[in-house]
């Protein structure tokens, strides 16, 4: 197993354990709304943001303990977000991490307030972090709601831009919101939380919004060249739905080459981080070299 | 016009223009996004909770500049309440406050996010006020957090409880987290700004529960006995939905007699604050009298 591996496995479990204590248990009335909220949470997600929340924290020298509230918030969020966009009024999806969707597990009334419910225990989990000062607190919520008000924002733009053209601009646009904002809060907020100068900041986050390309263009390459079946969601939506992908502006090879290019330039960036950054190298080589 | 009159129309506006300060302007991609927020914030409402936080921010010597902030947090996450208990999934209501619904008015996936973005956008508007230090702040944060998932299980608990036999004791259940939190996170907030000693907070949580109560006993008596035009929403909806109300437990004389009870033992409570609290008791009286 590779040391990002060994890292991804331990942490991804402290995260489910902060997760499982953080959330309502199934036996809380209600119990409908709270089944949907685990039966989402702990579909097997891969943890990716906490991880990344956690690895940059660390490698800045924080206390794990400090980290794991916030890693978890953002796995609240994360999964909020995924619940309401697969509901039938949005993407309309039925199948999410190779089980049912929420909307399609339970129904879609609850699907909603479980997203809602999540978005609030998310700032909930923060705001009562023991572990944390009430100033380092407050920057974080700060960064999380603005990350998560993009994250609507970046959804209204993609719902809005499927079946008519939009420019090249326009799509990266969509991605920065949607997606990258997302990414560049897990990665800020374990720099925020070690208590990063402003220079390690600006690198880090230069990194982060690299880090987030890369992960929009392997996703749309993955939409188009895996099964439903790898994926555990539906895949070539993106093609049905006529959506701008970077392999409809650039065609897969041109794609993936520059995957490559963001992933380079990505591990550049972290050179001038004075520290042993190699978990995050090989979390910007995962992320390329993923298939699902 | 009453002292509560002047205040409430003050304030209103005050709110208002915080509010308008505070949200994105129609303009702003995305624009359909942001409009909707706009149509549903701007949508006449009372700005019942914002005024009563303000209220008892000010009696306790708060200045009212420290308030403007989290009493339009309260009123962003009252709309967005709103907003998502109006979609077809939930409620299923074409009519608010007077005009067409948020999903009406545009479509169901953008007023899942109109609310989703104004969920956030509270906690945004409070983790970024300058008037308030950064402990008030996380503690607002946390009790907010806290009282808007109440009302989400509160809302769960009200769609499962719709055709079917449910307790009194459920009933108060479903309204304590329903109506109850909101208007008890907006008292309690007031005074956690105004720096209230243990004993004002644990008199005004009494208060504000009991203020919660009278809203809800006059909110369902309403229902019966107003006109949709009145109302501005939907009225009736509840014996059509054969829900469980206190006209349908005790029938509309004993409910309007219980009103009167709770009305009285809310003013009595103020007793024990050594403040003039006679605009609260105006609220009281407000809500005890209101006809919409």
């Amino acid at each position: 197993m590779s040391e990002l591996g060994k890292f991804w496995s331990r942490v991804g479990h402290l995260v489910d354990c902060e997760l499982d204590r953080l959330l309502p248990q199934e036996n809380v009335e209600p119990v409908r709304l709270h089944a949907a909220v685990r039966w989402s949470v702990f579909a097997g997600g891969k943890r990716f943001r906490p991880a990344l929340l956690i690895a940059v924290g660390s490698i800045l020298g924080a206390e794990e303990k400090k980290l794991l509230r916030t890693a978890a918030a953002v796995e609240m969020i994360h999964t909020y977000s995924l619940i309401h966009d697969d509901l039938p009024a949005m993407d309309n999806d039925q199948i999410r991490r190779g089980r049912a969707t929420c909307h399609v597990k339970f129904d879609e009334a609850t699907a909603i307030l479980a997203g809602d419910l999540l978005q609030v225990l998310a700032f909930s989990a923060i705001a009562d972090d023991e572990n944390l000062n009430a100033d380092i607190k407050i920057k974080l919520i700060s960064e999380l709601s603005k990350a998560a008000s993009q994250m609507a924002r970046g959804q209204q733009l993609d719902l809005e831009s499927e079946k008519k053209k939009i420019s090249f601009a326009e799509l990266e646009e969509i991605h920065k919101n949607k997606t990258g904002a997302m990414i560049c809060f897990s990665v800020r907020a374990g720099a925020i939380i070690a208590g990063a100068s402003d220079k390690q900041m600006r690198t880090l986050t230069e990194f982060a919004s690299l880090l987030g390309l890369l992960f929009q263009i392997t996703d749309d390459l993955l939409d188009v060249t895996q099964s439903t079946e790898k994926l555990g969601k539906t895949a070539g939506k993106d093609l049905i739905a006529e959506k701008a992908t970077y392999p409809s502006f650039y065609g897969i090879e041109r794609t993936k080459q520059l995957a490559r290019e963001v992933y380079l330039n990505s591990i550049r960036t972290l050179e001038e981080i004075p520290k042993d950054t190699s978990l995050l190298k090989e979390f910007a080589e995962f992320i390329l070299s993923r298939d699902r």
